[in-house]
């Protein structure tokens, strides 16, 4: 989930002043428009110590109009607010309409801080978050704006980050020792985070997880997300009222932004055109996490055989353990095209029973499945337990091809992170192994093969006009793939990306993973069965 | 909760002959669009044994196609179903789109079952529900109508039906020992079903609570509710798809009913009209909880004034008490214009110390609570521990005058259920003292005491023109009322129906009801003191 919040991106200073004046006027412009809105904005920070929760605040504070804007923090209740129930004080400090509330701790400190230092167990926990939640949707059920800030850094990063502060003799006040017991709890922290995001990433309030390491980059992404945030839900309230204006239709219910409604007044398009440019051309810069892998990891042909053959017999012996103790795995392949999948596949059951999997092949949906929700046609693929399904492609296609297609609106394919989440979740639940594969080649790379694949006669059926057509697509897909990953990777579900530009490499890393989830999960197994109790 | 559902409400033969032609019609022809809808129509059946559950399937089943009505029925699961989530059996007996779904069990069977023998914690139940409630919203974000019925019957009609059957040498069949055995837990029932209701009635899937004593009653009531919320999606669907129309608005953001959008071709239109007439004239035979009181209820002047005198003393004695042990105590009066919520509270505050109470009379909002969520002026008057805090009239101005009155819209005042049984479920987890009290007087009683207002100068300026105009409105205020008491009375948080007709009776009665609530409070805070921890 914070893999992608570590990939040390950066904002030169140059690119940041580019930026700054025109996003500037137009956030300030955005605000007065807030001022006759109908609605609050409510900015909440969360996240590591000195990931810059403050220093964001202050920049949104100095950038704005500060007589809009009510800021917040929360130390341990006073008498006054004990006396009262937890969230009274929470309720008294809301924004008003058109104003900006900014959050620096909120009605998510308490149960996190004692999640993560364990005073707190896990069902208490959640029902704290469930309070949350509910709070949170009443307020955007009432037409609030919120968004949410988990402001990230490493381990490591965090560690030097202290270290450098302590050695600057004007900013060493600022760490505590309260700062390095945190650090030292960090593991259990990044846990509680993990759960506490998943657990109230609604859609109306889902989180952002900023990269804290680098000033400027934390700085313009939140910006950018608060810029954009208000700039849609000033529209969608804009379309709401149109909507009004049709006889009898209710108000409070939304419809999406609709650009055509945004106020058009030349000038500001002009601003917000700079802003555009400014943002996608430093954007182009940032590495996403695919090009965090290594693309020249390779095999010599001699090493491939034998890892091959060693790890589809590991695999066998594997699968027949599992299909005793009853454990069904899920694995799902998602990818470029042309990236190796269906072969990567072939290795697999290559070392399975056939009688003990299935391969389901995901295309456009069945007339029977178009009839459904969108989750309907994979649930009804679960096999029965001790058996392996494979996706070859699957329901992230919600969240990358009909998300950059256009084949699912906002907040369809936004709703579907919570949704897969929770589908994913009752897999495991149900004690299946469940992989998540992402090949990923170079563009260059693809080119190669779409090349070879028309070339060679027999392999020309699987080149398609599509295959063509969404290579120009490649900078939204890689967007999208990055809060895929970003939005549903956590550590009892990981995503594997696989460098699979050398297709030796990535069948034999897929190979070893599913090897290696499937020791780890009958392992337990066979703790229980010790433990007596199945 | 259930109060409302122990009405004794019957339909004779000729009403429900009267209605039911034009009624099985119209549902026919609304059946008829959901063939071309694009959502699934999900109908669920919970509730007690005996109910009715099963005779309420098998009458829309006859009434409607059946060729387009999907039955299910869960047992415990198969070994099929064990080896995969628990829901994967729910996904797959989805019904498509234009299908009607009937549930005669779902998936509340299993969690209310295991929490009413006891075998489910209390953590563990609220977490099976919070499952429950994501699958319904995921289905309804996805479109779904979604219609659940909880059909109740009192602890001794049950019996007397489980006898009645038991007579029948027909019926006999039908009672099994399990029948006997869940009544003799009945209570326990209740008790997980008022939390099941409370936790899982979102605004998307709000439950109906059904009388099942009468059968015609019973299938009018479920018929109605089947029609109205098919016409009200439908309508609802097809502004949605108006507003789609809309440049670059969002079909899946949904706009309320438009009544102008609902098809109107006058053959339909005819038959609804009739179907409306026929319900008008039945439901305004129908007694509502308001008409099981004994307004006939009075206390002599010297009965009066003994008791008085008695409850105010026993009143400030337990109030300095509360003071001490840190206890507060809010009370809430709402009641019909003119019914004495004034003087009840005059003689209430009679027995307070000065600095130890606050009455909070509710107007329209000024500015500044106007800029807030509209539970925010409500939160902002919570008192310090050991304080009373008096509401004259209260946050159920949304599900009453706003709802009448149309100033809050149709989903806005059904939100409102939830969100005040979360606010007040926040002050009682806090330990606060909460009674609630419908001042009820009959049009009779208050048209007299208009007149004498108008009679005796110095109280003239209490009779305002709205006062009248309001007693016009009385048959839809008796039924928010009695859908207010039916959502917001539970066992912990129950409304006091107070008989108003004569005052000294409703005043003794209100402080009585008070000085209980505060021992019974007291008390388990002795006992907390005894037992050590505070």
């Amino acid at each position: 989930m914070f893999r992608t919040a570590e990939l040390g991106r950066t904002v030169s200073k140059e690119e940041f002043e580019r930026l700054a004046d025109p996003l500037r006027i137009e956030l300030l412009d955005l605000q007065q428009k807030l001022l006759s809105a109908d609605f609050p904005v409510i900015v909440l920070f969360a996240g590591v110590d000195k990931a810059g929760k403050g220093e964001s605040i202050n920049l949104i504070t100095e950038w704005l109009d500060p007589r809009w804007i009510v800021t917040r923090a929360y130390g341990p209740p006073s008498d006054e607010e004990r006396e009262r129930p937890e969230f009274w004080r929470y309720w008294r400090d809301l924004p008003a309409k058109g104003q900006v509330g900014l959050f620096l701790s909120s009605w998510y400190s308490r149960p996190f801080m004692e999640r993560a230092i364990g005073t707190l167990d896990l069902p208490a926990f959640d029902e704290a978050l469930e309070r949350v939640t509910a709070f949170e949707r009443t307020l955007a059920d009432d037409g609030a704006l919120i968004l949410k800030f988990w402001m990230h850094l490493g381990k490591d990063a965090q560690r030097k980050r202290l270290k450098a502060l302590e050695k600057d003799p004007l900013q060493s006040w600022r760490v505590t020792p309260t700062d390095w017991e945190h650090w030292h709890r960090y593991d259990s922290f990044i846990h509680a985070a993990e759960r506490l995001i998943q657990r109230t990433s609604i859609l109306p309030a889902q989180w952002h997880i900023v990269e804290g390491l680098d000033e400027r980059y934390r700085s313009v992404t939140v910006l950018k997300a608060l810029r954009d945030s208000i700039r849609r839900h000033l529209s969608q309230r804009a379309a709401v009222k149109a909507v009004a204006t049709m006889p009898a239709v209710d108000v409070d219910e939304a419809a999406e932004p609709a650009a055509a409604l945004t106020s058009g007044n030349p000038a500001d398009q002009n601003v917000s055109e700079q802003v555009d440019a400014a943002l996608l051309e430093l954007e182009a810069g940032l590495p996403s996490v695919l090009q965090t892998l290594d693309m020249s990891l390779d095999l010599s042909k001699k090493d491939y055989e034998r890892d091959l053959a060693v790890e589809q017999g590991r695999l066998a012996l594997l699968a027949r353990r599992a299909r005793l103790a009853g454990v069904s795995t899920v694995l799902v392949f998602e990818g470029w095209d042309a990236a190796g999948k269906g072969g990567a596949i072939r290795r697999l059951t290559g070392a399975l029973d056939a009688r003990n999997f299935q391969v389901v092949p995901v295309a456009a949906p069945t007339d029977e499945e178009g009839a459904q929700h969108y989750l309907w046609r994979f649930w009804r693929h679960i096999s029965r337990s001790g058996r392996f399904t494979i996706f070859d492609r699957s329901w992230y296609g919600r969240v990358l091809v009909e998300r950059v297609e256009g084949y699912a609106t906002h907040s369809e394919w936004h709703r579907a992170y919570t949704e897969i989440r929770d589908f994913e979740e009752q897999l495991i639940d149900h004690g299946m192994v469940v992989c998540k594969f992402w090949l990923h080649i170079t563009p260059e790379e693809q080119f190669a093969r779409f090349q070879a694949r028309e070339a060679i006669a027999f392999k020309r059926w699987k080149l398609t006009a599509e295959d063509w057509r969404n290579r120009e697509k490649w900078a939204l897909y890689e967007e999208a793939v990055n809060e895929m990953v970003e939005q549903t990777s956590t550590s009892l579900l990981p995503w594997t990306l696989v460098e699979a530009n050398h297709k030796r490499h990535a069948r034999v890393k897929i190979l070893r993973t599913v090897c290696e989830a499937l020791e780890k999960r009958l392992g337990k197994e066979k703790d229980k069965d010790k433990s007596g109790h199945h």
